[in-house]
Formats: C-alpha cells, structure tokens, sequence
C-alpha cells in the first residue's frame, strides 16, 4: 500500500472512518454515522425529504468536475428542493459507488466539498453507504424542516399572480457549452456549471412572503415553469424584457461558442434558482419575470409558444 | 416505438407517471411524489433515516434477479436498518439508474416489488430520481418511526447480557454459493439470497422488552457483532451448540457445494436477521445464541477467535 491508497487497499470501514471523522454535528443530530439508521429531531412534526442521483459521465465528469466539486453538486441541487418548499435542510446521507482501483482520498475531497456546501445550508451529512461500482455514482437524499409554515407547491399558481425569480439563470448552460468546446477563459460560467450557488435561504423568504406556488430550475425555466403550469392549470407568460439582463450578461459567451444566450436562459437548468407566484410583490431581491394568466396549462414568452431549447430530458 | 418501448423511447415523464400511477400513500404522508420534495408527518419529533445503494454486478445480477426481486430486496433492505434501531419504516425515497435501452416496463416491475416489499412494512415510496446510468443502480433512502422509544444503538451492550437473534442466519448466503456454482434444487434458499425476508416488526418488540443494543445482520453475524462489540467495548462470545440449527438447516446445501455451512451461519451477510442484547430474557420468537462478556472488543465461537469467513467489505 502506497502513499495514495486505493479504496480496495484502504477497505470499506477504513474510509468512512476517515470521512466521519472530526465532523460538527448540529444539535438535531441525535445519533449521527456509524450506526444502523442516524436519528434526527424534527421539532416542526413533519419532514420535507427529497433525493437525486448523479452518474459519472452523465451528470459529470471527471476531467472537469474535482471530487469536491461534485460533493457540493451533489449537496447543492438537492438543498435546492427543499428550498423550493420553503424549508430548510436539516440533514443529509449519502450513497457513493466508485471502482475499487480510486485514490481513497477522492471520497475524502468528495465528502469535504459536500461537508463544505452543507454547512451553507446549516446541516450536516449524518449517514451514508459506499460501495464498489464500475463508475462513479452519487445519490443524496435530503431531509428538510419547513419550521411549521405550509410547504409552497406546484399546484398553487393562479392568474393575476405575478412571476419572479431569485438567483442566476442560464449561467450553468453557458459554462457547460464552454467547457463542452474547450473554450477558455469565461472562468467564472465555467465555474458555475461545475458547481451551481443556489440562493439558500430565499426558499424561506419566498414562503414566508405567501409564494403560493414554487419550483427550482433545475430542468430549465420554461421546463420547470411548465411543471408549475401544468400542476396548477395554468398559463404562465414570460416576459423577454424582464429577462434582458440574464440574457445580457451571457452575450459575450454566446458569440465565443456560436447560441443564442435565450436558449441557455430559458431553456438551461442546473444554476437552481428559485422561481415563485406571489399574489402580490415579491420580496426584496427578487426580480418579476413574468406573469400567470388563464390559458392552455402551457408556457409563453411574450404571449407564443417558446421554440428554442426547453430542458433537460434524462434519457435524451 | 414498439410494444415494449425503452426507457429513452418513453421518456423520463412518462416512466415516473407509470411508475407513480395508482399508488396508496399512507395517511402519514402530506405530499407525495410530483412536487420538489415529499412531505411526511413525523409525530414522534424525531426521524430515523438510513441509505443503501446497490449496483448491478456487485449487489444483483440482472440474469439471477428479476427487476421485482431487486425492488423487494433494496426495500427490505434498508427496512431492517431501521428495525434494527427499534423503530418502524416510515416512507421511502428511490434514486433509479438504468440504461436509456432499458425496457420501461422494467421500471414498473422494479417499481412493483418496491411497493410490494413497503407494503409489508406499512410504508410507500414519497419520491424518487430517475437517470440515465451504464449499469443499473437503485438507492434507497427509508425514515422512520420510533415510536416514543429511545433508538436501541449498537453501543450499549454490557457484560451479563444475553445475545439473541431472530430471523433467518446464513440462508441468502448458501443461496448465493448455490446460484454461483449454478446448482439446481434447494429453491427456498436460492430464493432467500434474492429476496431476504428481514422478521418485519421484531425491531419495535426487541426494542419494548428493552434490547439494550442491536443491529441487522447484513455483513455476516460475527461481522455485524463485532461492530456491536467494539461500539460497545465488550466481548461477544457465541455458541455452536446454539446455532446448530441454523447449521442443520443448511447441511444439505454443504454438501452440495462443497462448503462448510458454518461459514455461512457466522460469515454470511444479507438475511437481515436482527441481532440483540437483552440484560434478561429475550421476547418469544427470538433464540439466545451466546452472551456478552468481559474481554477485548472482539467476537468469539465457543470461547475462541472465529477463523473461517468473517462477512462482506464492499471493496474487496
């Protein structure tokens, strides 16, 4: 066994060992790892509970993606939908599958960057499986507390409700387009296709300003939007003008790689910002993007149909 | 698209509706599949949670099990982690990966037997992730109910308590060997190394006739007690004499395969038997197969060091 240990010459127990280890709990944690199950206090008589699953080559790649980054990835998007609930996360556990043959210390960078992004959120990972596995695949479930507020849904949107947004769009599309052509400079894009900052905390505010409907964008706005369309019955009518200085601000990266920046702003997902109806303003530093009105359970931009790229598909 | 259409021919909306359709969540669930994250009542105030990630190839053979029998075995699984604390499965979330040429109706079977399998324990599956994966993966997250009670950990065992099991011990392993040299015959135990049958509610039972530690057995029995043992910082010391039975049962398969039943009774993983320390008498139902003693925190057979097979490391 060399200075950089595989996870066959480490062992199983070896490197959750060194993942556990030297981690702050936060005080709901009643039983954290190295248990059967961790115990949680949940003081709100409800959970919140979501989960994603991330495959290499697929939802990233190693030649791009550090294992940190994938770890707050991983963490990020799934904070993100307990957000769009109006929670906030109270824990997580992880699944991790990786070839016998990895550096032990890759689980070691995967889990430090999502200990790193999950004390954004304020919470901790209290448990987790790891396993041998030809690629590497990562599954986080979140548990989240909407701290005794009712949980803002999909089905909630009614006409005369306007639209808004929190956080960035279309920024993770033009990062992915960049790096998918090998351009460089863009650094920041680049940056945040690899990890996406979801504005933590809004999911709150949102709720506690009385959004009566939410989502993340996680598929893309006019994908996801159509989710909340769909759900509720009705039309919602995007407005390009509002939108101008998403699109502005990727300009620049759409002439280095030849697409229209519309198409990462209303068809990109991955940045997860959040989108919400509000029956009246919505609160400070979110901004009005359009509106929801009787029609079609369909999405508009600017009164039409939207013929551009619409969302990611996970078996296109 | 033919009669039999795959994953990517149906698309990732169509398979979740298919999947999602017609399901009875329990009343402890306040939103369902659909939305960003699920909502579960959780009276208790506080929530178990527990993870397990299987792999095609390392944890299943699509040519041993069919999709139902994986769906069984993921759930029941991760049932018995949360038996094993003393409480009861809440609700489940299920992170899917498959190929995009899988046959969509492989989801629904997978699907199928994932509702079969938390029916028995009284739960249903709130949410889920659907990818496009090179080989499958199913990852299970399970919370759940303790009911009042104080979680029964791995580390509280004390000298002078007695060991005891309830549940099948080595059967999913003579399974495995009989599958493996692909002999015929022995059903019953080909069938128990696809689909384990965890003693559903004996968690709750050990944990009211205050079982002062346990676990499941899912590495082996002499690996599943040793973590009780060095959590604990005791000796467990089991007795031949009180497992013959669990011997008996399996000299036939011996025989068969040439191999010594004894590694599968003390090396043998995946039963999810449950394993407990009482300071008394156990509960009906439950067989007393050695003590807990003074000594270094290892287990022993009959007084002495086990040598033969000792459990399952995921990366070895």
């Amino acid at each position: 066994m060399g200075n950089d240990p595989t996870m066959r010459e480490l062992g199983e127990f070896a490197v959750i060992d060194r993942v556990v280890a030297d981690r702050r709990q936060p005080a709901t944690v009643e039983v954290g790892p190295g248990d059967d199950a961790a115990v949680i206090s949940v003081p709100d008589g409800r959970v919140a509970v979501s989960t994603d699953m991330l495959v290499e080559g697929r939802h990233f790649l190693l030649h791009w993606s550090t294992p940190h980054d994938i770890g707050r990835k991983a963490i990020a998007q799934n904070a993100a939908d307990i957000e769009a609930m109006g929670g906030r996360p109270s824990a997580y556990v992880v699944g991790f599958g990786a070839p016998s043959d990895t550096p032990a210390r890759h689980a070691a960078e995967l889990s430090d960057g999502m200990w790193e992004e999950a004390a954004k959120t304020g919470a901790g990972i209290v448990g987790g499986d790891l396993v041998s596995s030809p690629h590497w695949v990562v599954s986080v479930t979140v548990l989240g507390d909407l701290g005794g507020r009712a949980p803002v849904r999909r089905d909630g949107a009614r006409p005369g409700a306007v639209v808004a947004v929190v956080g960035e769009l279309g920024r993770s599309a033009a990062g992915f387009s960049l790096w998918d052509k090998n351009i460089g400079g863009f650094k920041e894009l680049r940056r945040q296709h690899l990890v996406p900052e979801p504005p933590y905390g809004q999911g709150r505010v949102a709720a506690e300003a009385g959004a009566i409907a939410m989502t993340d964008v996680s598929d893309g706005l006019v994908a996801d939007l159509g989710h909340i369309a769909r759900a509720s019955g009705v039309a919602v009518d995007l407005s390009l003008a509002a939108l101008a200085a998403d699109h502005d601000a990727l300009t620049q990266a759409g002439q280095a790689v030849g697409a229209d920046p519309w198409d990462w702003v209303l068809g990109g997902g991955e940045d997860h910002a959040l989108v919400a109806c509000f029956t009246g303003m919505p609160p400070a530093g979110w901004r009005v993007i359009g509106q929801v009105v009787d029609g079609p359970a369909e999405v508009w931009v600017d009164g039409r149909n939207w013929t551009g790229s619409v969302g990611w598909e996970s078996f296109s």
